[in-house]
């Protein structure tokens, strides 16, 4: 067990902090964290029931702030899949194993909810190559490319794994 | 131009007619059948904002009947592309080139609205090789296959085409 870093479930008193995480990750546009922060206002008001499900990442021993957060949900009309919406890290706390142990805890959580596969839907753009890499070193494989999916020259990646 | 067909907007009249076909045609699931009329209700509560376009399509000259319904979308933070998210054909309505019509008339108006490519998401499943023959017919190719994604032998297809 890693004591510096602790995961818990979303709460409303969350909702600035990740959007200053989001805002500051400079990955995303304003219709993107729009998006994300509605899924937070969905997942505060309705609960899991909002297909929503978060969980942010606290670290630190003795002053812990939250550094991170994901947010995933099964995918309708499949059974057992899930899909993960987001994971973001503080850039101001990277190269600590966060974004890492955020993953891992979701793909605990999907099993224990009786789910056998998690996919990630991502940009091919140049600014999301460390993101594809972290995919990968952490057994994520490439299912499928839909070319000029966000933008001509920008197509949209979903990388897969089985879990079980 | 076809006297036979004329295609208008949804109307809150339609939905008994609209859940009948999804049913008959024998191809969809309860959820999947649930699912479409939380689209229409969507559809008739909050218009095109929901995101979800609807097209019904009236057959006849004398007694016009609704004999199919699309509905379509832009999909969220994508520049211009668009999901077919239902295609249905009354099953007594069949080879009066209903689906062509229906389709053609939904990739006119996605150019209209600005969009440049349309997509389709269907299921590798036996039963729905027609529909996948029928897209095609229609110039849609395979862009993408996400194995197991409903069931396990149960894969997603998405099918594209470039609308410009």
């Amino acid at each position: 067990m890693d004591q510096e870093k602790r995961i818990r479930q979303l709460e409303p008193r969350d909702r600035s902090r990740i959007e200053e995480m989001v805002v500051s990750s400079g990955k995303f546009n304003d219709v993107e964290i729009e998006t994300a922060l509605e899924l937070v206002d969905e997942a505060i008001k309705e609960g899991d029931a909002s297909g929503y499900i978060f969980a942010v990442l606290e670290y630190g021993k003795s002053n812990p702030m939250l550094r991170g957060f994901a947010c995933y949900g099964p995918i309708p009309l499949t059974q057992g899949v899930y899909d993960l919406y987001w994971i973001v890290v503080d850039p101001a706390a990277e190269k600590k194993g966060i974004g890492r142990y955020l993953l891992e805890y979701v793909e605990h959580e999907v099993i224990k909810q009786g789910g056998r596969m998690l996919l990630i839907e991502t940009s091919s753009q140049e600014s999301y190559g460390a993101t594809i890499r972290f995919y990968e070193r952490n057994g994520y494989q490439l299912a499928a490319r839909i070319k000029d999916f966000y933008r001509i020259g920008d197509d949209k990646l979903v990388f897969s794994k089985v879990l079980m």
